[in-house]
């Protein structure tokens, strides 16, 4: 090991038996996590190249169990997201693509820092379990299309122990190991297609466009070798997705998005990722594929799904059928533009470091969210407000936190006299 | 302690009370080793500065028992080398220096890899003990102005730790990581002034010239934040110092220095760091200095000083007054020049390769060596030989390893038809 921690620190490549063999060890607890710390900090400086990733990434995918979904009759494909701010399109996406007939064997994380996570929003619609025996996957997937849940522990193993070893030596951002651990995840589950949304802007984990095209090119490279059709589209988190920013209002919003409602932004991208997902799925054209999807959403049949889809997984349909039934903070307060003009910032970072305050998201993995609190945005990037106008309706319990969240919220929003141009929602795509 | 090591990965420098806080916590096991290695790692590549290394080291000297040599009333001067091949310096040194009534409390270290030990050296003389009690290292420096033992384990139980994590993870080579090991061991020795033998050439560590002046850059400015002087001199080690590499024959060559005979390049070293080490004792001028060198030598008082030092460590004083006393081994092997020319490569490194072949040296920590065995180097850079003229006699126990050894001293020797100079024995000096 010690030999091979020298080849990476002095820039070479390491051969893929090499990186099978650091992958297997280190599982089986052979290799000390000193020496694997040391590794992945030599990573962080001189990365890995494709040729490196391919194996190590198959290595980390066969460190435990993998899905086996050969029993379910339709094509599989899922969509992964880095992660940002009022990023609820999971929630609706899943049911509009199973309604199209594709299976969705969704494993979903949990929110940290200042990113909200999906399996806590889907856990604000009362009874709903995000857990699953692996065996019966491919029987949900067979009847409805879909399973969200979170990742079991026997499934990569590998990226579970690597991920706990980055975050305490200060070992997180690297590139090539946040494909890694992203890929040896999904393509875990058997698929034959994979969306990636990479988020980028401040409220993403890649602030720019140059690190979001690294790393989603990283990962369409991963699913090459592994012969796995992967498409990235770079999207942008310079602001909030939707209005919504917490659990249960996230979920609320996603119930108007299969209603055909809600806001543009989300209602746009929900599109597009769906009709990527059929043609990853098959689909000849982006003309039926597109057809598909609006009928499955006019028709009612993706709402539907998604009633079912809850009613499966232990939750509740009548709180989606009437959203009101979802948790709701006791009181709200209104943040107000202090100046007539243009809003010029709308920071999702500054938002999501919020929301964490308010109780929606937290800090650390041991903390528990409140579902009911969130912000409702009210005014993003080029709308124009009058003095008085609203910017945010934060929904709280605790006066406390709403203060702390208030802090932060005050940076957030910038309002000037100039007509601004909203940014891009799709930056770039990688196929 | 992940945010001082993201600041550092991130090229930062840490302050002060951080480096210490690493190093007490490190040293009493509450920083776990993953979390050092991976620090250590990002030192690799972003080094430290100045202002980093002197805090840093003082907290490492502190980490255990520091001599308290006050009682000792005499100028108290030690010398380090940073190791070579054929270095047996410190042996006649340290009598020379002690008989001119200085005190060197040196404390050495064993030979690993391709370099020699003093400790190994000094323990082929049949008896003598490289272990001393901390608490009557006073008393002999009083009376012989001298000992020459291993560190104990109290002192310094930092550098041991983090030596062997380093060892293990990959991350030996890091010139700030050098310096603060080497200083902190020898500033816990208590000294009013340390000279540094900083060897530079393929049997070195340091390879090149640039590299060993950042070496001893470094480690003259940690001297200047502890307000201990330091000199550093750049020496070649290109080749082997003087003729003997092994461990009994360089106590005979040592002895020969003693006696005012032996090879050139020894006896010049030699009389310079005793001239260097005598200045920083207080001693006025270069011309005086030299004179109390010569002195000691010419009378005898030196090699005295040596018999009084070996027998009051253990050993025999017999086998030095005849060094033919001394471990031999039972075969001589003569390795002869197969062209006519001169002599344009001696390699340092393959020669001290070959000696861990031969059992004059160890691969790994835990081998023996065999005293008796070794080398004496007949031709060096520049010389002129006939075809069938000794290039090297080996004195071996062991077939096998005899033949282990031959093929890689195959390619330590080249023979020319240009003139070639040697090197310069001394190629640099930083104060």
């Amino acid at each position: 090991m010690v030999e091979l921690i020298r080849i990476k620190r002095d820039g070479g490549e390491l051969e893929p038996d090499a990186l099978r063999w650091i992958i297997s060890e280190y599982t089986a607890d052979a290799i000390p996590h000193y020496q694997m710390s040391s590794l992945l900090m030599a990573i962080i400086f001189h990365g890995m190249t494709q040729e490196e990733l391919g194996p190590w990434t198959e290595a980390m995918l066969h460190s435990g169990d993998v899905l086996d979904l050969s029993g379910v009759a339709k094509p599989i494909v899922d969509k992964h997201s880095t992660g940002g701010v009022g990023d609820k399109i999971s929630i609706p996406l899943v049911p509009i693509v199973a309604a199209c007939g594709v299976a969705v064997p969704m494993m979903s994380g949990r929110g940290l820092g200042h990113t909200g996570g999906t399996l806590d929003k889907l856990e604000s619609i009362p009874g709903f379990s995000t857990v699953i025996e692996l065996s019966t996957i491919d029987a949900q997937l067979n009847d409805l299309g879909a399973v969200m849940v979170g990742a079991t522990k026997t499934l990569v193993p590998a990226d579970r122990k690597i991920y706990a070893l980055r975050d305490a030596t200060g070992t997180v951002p690297s590139i090539p190991l946040i494909s890694s651990s992203i890929m040896s995840k999904k393509l875990a589950e058997d698929l034959h297609g994979l969306l990636l949304d990479v988020k980028v802007g401040s409220g993403a984990f890649m602030k720019t466009i140059e690190q979001a095209s690294a790393l989603a090119e990283m990962m369409v490279g991963i699913g090459e070798s592994h012969t796995t059709p992967v498409i990235a589209l770079l999207t942008d988190m310079s602001q909030p997705l939707g209005r919504a920013v917490g659990n249960a209002n996230e979920i609320a919003e996603s119930v108007e998005i299969l209603r055909g409602e809600g806001p543009e932004d989300v209602q746009a991208l929900t599109l597009r990722f769906a009709v990527e997902m059929l043609l990853l799925a098959g689909d000849e054209s982006v003309a039926s594929a597109t057809a598909r999807v609006v009928n499955v959403i006019e028709s009612g049949a993706a709402f539907e799904r998604m009633l079912e889809l809850t009613e499966r997984q232990g939750g509740d349909p009548a709180t989606l059928e009437n959203t009101d039934l979802l948790p709701h903070a006791a009181h709200e307060h209104v943040v107000t533009a202090s100046r007539p003009g243009i809003v010029s910032r709308c920071d999702a970072l500054e938002i999501g470091m919020a929301s964490v305050r308010l109780g929606a998201g937290r800090a650390t993995k041991k903390e528990k969210i409140d579902p009911a609190v969130g912000f409702l945005v009210e005014a993003k990037m080029g709308d124009e407000v009058a003095i008085g106008d609203p910017l945010v309706r934060i929904a709280y319990d605790d006066e406390t936190r709403l203060q702390a969240a208030l802090d932060v919220l005050d940076n957030a929003w910038e309002i000037g006299d100039e007509p601004v141009a909203p940014n891009k929602l799709i930056l770039g795509e990688i196929r």
